[in-house]
C-alpha cells in the first residue's frame, strides 16, 4: 500500500532509499504563483546536513538540490514540483554486515520481514537520509506560506537532551524574543540556554567516545497562525500535526501544550491558566489564531556501542532533526491553509 | 474540505450532529465475508453509554444501531456499510444560550468563525456524541479482525486520573492477565488499582459537587499484533495510531512506551531494556509482533463551574473514552492488516 | 477495496443495497452556507422514480428523502450531508429465483465471484436503485453550483431510442430555446420531435408486449460553465465526466461533440468548424468556457423475454436515466469548481 | 488542486513539464518482488519515440530512462518507484511566438487564464511530451502484470485514419493470430491490413506536404483477464478505463465493444449475439474473464496549415498513440488487480 504521500491538498509525495541513485519529493497541490526561490530551499536543506556541528555524523552529502519540474521564471505553476538530490556519498561496504546481522534497534529485519526484497545497505528507505524528501518539501511549504500567511512564523529548539534540560527562564526568554528563529539559527546545538549548553556539550562529547547515545525533547512553536485550521473530525490540526510528526524515525511521543503535565492538573486551574495561555492555540482540535506550542519526544538514538564507534553516527540527533520537525509542520499548515478555501461557500 | 474520512483502506466515513436527526458511519472497504454481529455491535457501543456509571453524565441516550446496508445473512457483502443512531434525547433548550454565548473552551467560537453557518446546540458536530460513529466503527473493525487475526487483542485503562495515577504493581498485574480485557470489564471506572480506585471515586465526588473537572492518562495495549504493520514513510503504524488517537476530543498527548520519559534515558541502557521489553511493539514504525503499549493524555474537561452544575456533564470523561480509544486503535489496525495484504507480489 | 466514493473535493460516499434497509448517500466537502432546499431535492429524486411514464417500470417507490445530518436552519453547515432513502417496496420473492439461476446479461454471477457473499435479491448494490444515492448527490451539487455559478445550467435529452433517432434540426432547436431545461421537463420521454417521439412511442409499446429492449443515446449540455475546470494531466474535466457516466449501469460509450464522427474527419475542416462550434466546450481537457456537449451510449437493457413479460421491467432506461446522468455531471462539475479554488495563489 | 495521480493502489504520480529539465513518475503502491527489467521499460518507451516512422514529427529524442529508487537488485522493493527521463531537445526558440499568441486548438490560453503563471514553452505540461510518465508508468504496470497474470495480454491498433478504416476482416484476423502482440509491432503504422495501410500512407503523405492533420479510432483488446476486476459502483474497470483513456490529449470518445452501434439494436439480438461475443469481457461494468475490447476516437491534430508546416509536427499521432493507450490500460488493470486482493476476507 501506498504511504509515501503526505497530505490531503498539498500533497507530498517522498521516494528513495538511501544508497538509491536519489531521494526526491514530488509536490502535487501547490498553486501556481509561489515565488519559488533555489537559494532559500538551499539552505534549508543545508541545516539538516550532517557535519554541521562538532556532535553530528561525518558524514558529507552536498545535497545539492535539482529542481526538475513544476517552476519556471521564479514562481510556480501549479504543476507538480519534483525535486532531488543525488545520493554521492554511499559506502556500501560499511553496511555489508546488516544483510546478514540487522542492527539492533533498527528497522531492518522488521522491513525484510515485510517486503522480502530490501535494500539492505544504509536502512535502504528507513534511514534517516529520507528526511531529506521531506525537508526539502518543507522549504517549498514555507514559500506558499510566505505568500499566504507572511507573519507566520514557525520555530523550533532543542528542550532536553537525555537528562539534561533547558530552565523554564530560558524558554519564557526564547519566546519573548523578536525574532526567535534568526536568534535560535545563532546557536550551537538550538540550545538557548547557555548552562544547559554546556552541559549537553559535556554529556556528548562523552556519549561519542563511549558509543553513547541520547534522545531528548524538542519543543516547536507556530505563531501568527490564522485561526480556523483544522478538519473536524478526523482530520483536526493537531491530529494531523502528531500524524506527521511521528511519521519521523525516533520520535516516540507528542504533547500540545504541557500535555502530560496538563492530564494532571484540575479543571477549574488548567482552564483559567489557559484563558491565559490560550489553550496552546487549539480549541476542538482547531487553531485559534493563539500561538501553537508542542513538544516531540525522541528516544535515545538506535546506534550505540561498537557500531556507533566504528560507523558514520551521531550521538544525539535531535539538532539535525529540527528542520524536519518544522518541515513537517510547514507541510501540514500549508495543507490546512488551502483546505481552509473549501470552508465556506 | 472533507475531514470526516479515517482510513487508507478500511475507510470510515462518519457524520452526524449532536442534535441532528442521527449519527452515523459508512464503512468503505471492509471484505466480503466477516461474520456480522448486531448484538456485539451494540453491546460496544453500550460501553460509551453516558448513565453507565454514577460518575458519567446523565443524559440518557439509548443509542440503538439501525443497520443501513453492506450486510446480509451475517455476512458482510464487501459493500459499503451504513449504520446509524437516531439523536433521541436532545433538548436544545439546554443549549440556547451558547449561541449568543460559546462557552469557555469549547470550540463553539471557532467553529463559528470558521464556518458561519454552524449548529450550535449541543455543540454539534464538535459534540463528544460524534463518538458514537468511531465505536460503530470500530465495533465493525474488531469483527473484521476477529476474522483474519483471531488473537489480536486490544484492551484500555485509565492509568491516573488528575494527580492520581494507579501503581506500577497494578499495572504489572493487568498485563499479566490472562483475559485482561473481560478482568477490566468487571471494574467500576476501568481503574485495575483498588486503592487508587477509591481515592478516584472520591475525588470524582467531591468535583461533581463543586462543578470541578479532571483528565487523566489512559493506557491501552495491542497484544499478538502480526509483525509488518505500518506502511512507510508516512503511514507507519505509529503516525496513524497518533492521528486516530489525537483526533478525539480532549486529547493532548501520546506516548509510545515510556515515550517521554525514554527520552531522558542513555541508549545504552533503553536498547538493553529494550531488548527486553521489545521497543513497546514498534521499530521503525512499524509493529515487531510484540504488545503495543500507548499512553494518551486528555486534558480537564472544559464544562466546570456553574456549566458543569447546571448541564448534563461529566467531571471525568476518560470511562467514556475507553470504547473510542479501543475503536480508533482497532480502525486503524484493521486498516494495516488489510494495508499488508498489498505489500508483497 | 472502497469503490463507492467520488470526487477529489466534493466527496460523494454512497450506499446501499436495492434490498437492504436504505439506499443513503454521505456528501462530505460541500462548504458551509449552501441553501439547502429539501423539496428541491425531493423534486429531483421523483424525475428518477419509476412509474413516471407508461413506459417505465411499474415498481412504486416513495422514496422520500430523509435527511440525517450536515444541514441546519436552511443552510450547509460545511459538515457532512448524509440522506437516506428507505427501501419499502421491495418483493424479494420476484428475485427467489436468481440465487440458484442468475439473468442473463446481468452482474449476478459476476458479483457471487468476485465477492462469494451476495444480497442476490434484485441486483443487491448493482441494481438500478442505486442510482437514488447518486441522484440525492447531485441535488445537492445543483444546489451548491446555484450559490456559485447561478447561470450554469445542465439538460439532457433523448436522441435515439434503436434505431430511431431526432433530427438535427429539432437539437438546434432545443438548444437556441430560451429554457431548455423547462421545455424539456413538459415533454414526454424527454424527446423534444415530435414525429421521432411518436415512432418511438410505438416501437416501445410493441416492445413491452414482446419482451424487447432497447438502448439508445442521450446528449447532454452544460451552458454558461466558468472556464478553467479541469485538473491536468488525469483529473481533466473530460476525463473525469467520463468516468462519472460510465460508472452508471447498462452505459457503453460516451463521446465529446462528435467524437467518433470527428474522429473521420480532415484536420483543417475539423479545426474550422470548431473555431465556431469551440470544441464542444473543452480544449485540453479544461473547459473553455463555452457550452460542453456530450452524447452518452446504452446498450439495451437486460431484462428481456420471459423475465422481462414477467417481472418489473422497463423496455428502455433512458428516461429514468436522465435525472442519473445529470446527477453525475453536476457531481463532477461541483467537485471541479471547488476544486478550482486552489488553482493559484 | 492535485491532479497528476492516477489509480487507488498501484497509485502513479506524474510529472514534468515539455521544456522543464525532465518528465518523471513515481509509482507508490507496487508491491515488492516484481522482476525489474530497466530494458524492457526502455524498449516499451522506445515504442512512443518521435522519428520512429516517416510519418511521426522529426523531434529526436533520447529519453534514456533513469532509475532513481524504488527497486534493488532486480526487484521491486515495495518502495515508490521514482524513474525519470532528462528533456535534451528543446528549442525553446520554436515556440517564442505562442506567449503572445497562442495556437488554435491548443490549450494555452485555457492554461494561462486558469493558472496565470505558465511555461508556454511547447505546451509546458499539456504537451503530449507528458505521455512519457505515463509510458514509464505503463512499462511498470506490465511487468506487475506479469509477475501476477502471466497470460494477461494488452495490444492494440490502428482502426481507422480519418475516412479510411481497416475492413471487418483484418479485424478478425488479428484477433485470432496466436500472438497478435508481436504481428502487430513488425507493422508500419500499426494497420493490419494492407490495402488500408497503404491508402492511409497516400492520405498521411499528401498531409505531411499540405500542413492537413488526421483523427481516427484506435482499438484495443486485452486478452486472459482475470474475471471479478472492478470495484462497484463508482470504479468499475469501465469507468476507470474511460478515466484513464479519455485524460490523455486529443481523445473525444470511447466506447466497449461496438458501444455506439450497440445503442441502436434491439435487446433480444444485441443479447445472444453478445452470448457469444461475452459482453466485450465486462457485465456490471466489472471483468468477466472474456476479451474486453475497446475503441478510442482522437480528433484530428491541432497543428495544422502554417504551423505544421513550420514545426515538428505530426499529420496524425495515433501510432505514438499507441502505447500510451497500452500504458493507461496497463495501469488501470495493475491497479484494479491489486484492489481484488482486498474484495474477500
Amino acid at each position: 500500500m501506498s504511504g509515501s504521500t503526505f497530505g490531503q491538498v498539498f500533497k507530498v509525495h517522498s521516494f528513495g532509499e538511501s544508497h538509491a541513485k536519489a531521494m526526491g519529493v514530488v509536490i502535487d497541490g501547490c498553486p501556481s504563483g509561489v515565488k519559488f526561490s533555489l537559494d532559500n530551499l538551499q539552505s534549508f536543506l543545508n541545516r539538516r546536513r550532517p557535519g554541521f556541528s562538532t556532535f553530528t555524523s561525518k558524514r558529507k552529502e552536498e545535497d545539492t538540490v535539482e529542481l526538475l519540474s513544476g517552476v519556471y521564471d521564479g514562481h510556480t505553476l501549479g504543476t507538480p514540483i519534483a525535486m532531488l538530490v543525488y545520493n554521492k556519498d554511499t559506502k556500501p561496504s560499511d553496511y555489508k554486515e546488516i544483510k546478514s546481522n540487522p542492527r539492533q534497534g533498527h528497522a531492518d529485519d522488521v522491513w525484510k520481514a515485510k517486503y522480502k526484497y530490501t535494500d539492505h545497505r544504509g536502512g535502504g528507505r528507513a534511514s534517516a537520509r529520507e528526511t531529506v524528501s521531506r525537508v526539502m518539501a518543507g522549504a517549498v511549504a514555507q514559500m506558499l506560506i510566505k505568500s499566504l500567511q507572511p507573519k507566520l512564523n514557525v520555530f523550533s529548539f532543542i528542550k532536553s537532551v537525555g537528562p539534561i534540560s533547558i530552565s523554564d527562564e530560558a524558554i519564557a526568554n526564547i519566546k519573548k524574543h523578536s525574532n526567535p528563529e534568526k536568534e535560535l539559527r545563532k546557536l550551537d546545538l538550538a540550545i538557548p540556554d547557555d548552562k544547559c549548553l554546556q552541559k549537553v556539550k559535556n554529556l556528548l562529547t562523552k556519549a561519542k567516545l563511549n558509543g553513547e547515545s541520547y534522545g531528548g525533547v524538542v519543543e516547536l512553536i507556530a505563531c501568527n497562525l490564522p485561526a480556523g485550521l483544522g478538519q473536524p473530525v478526523f482530520h483536526k490540526l493537531k491530529s494531523d500535526i502528531a500524524m506527521a510528526l511521528l511519521s519521523i524515525g525516533s520520535t516516540v511521543g507528542i504533547e500540545f501544550g504541557d500535555g502530560f503535565e496538563d492530564s494532571m492538573q484540575q479543571g477549574s486551574k488548567f482552564h483559567s491558566l489557559n484563558q491565559q495561555h490560550n489553550y496552546s492555540g487549539l480549541r476542538g482540535g482547531i487553531s485559534t489564531g493563539d500561538d501553537l506550542i508542542l513538544n516531540l519526544a525522541f528516544k535515545p538514538v538506535s546506534s550505540i556501542g561498537k557500531v556507533a564507534l566504528n560507523g558514520r553516527h551521531d550521538p544525539c540527533v535531535l539538532q539535525r532533526a529540527l528542520p524536519v520537525i518544522e518541515s513537517m509542520v510547514l507541510i501540514s499548515l500549508a495543507d490546512h491553509i488551502l483546505s481552509c478555501r473549501l470552508d465556506k461557500i
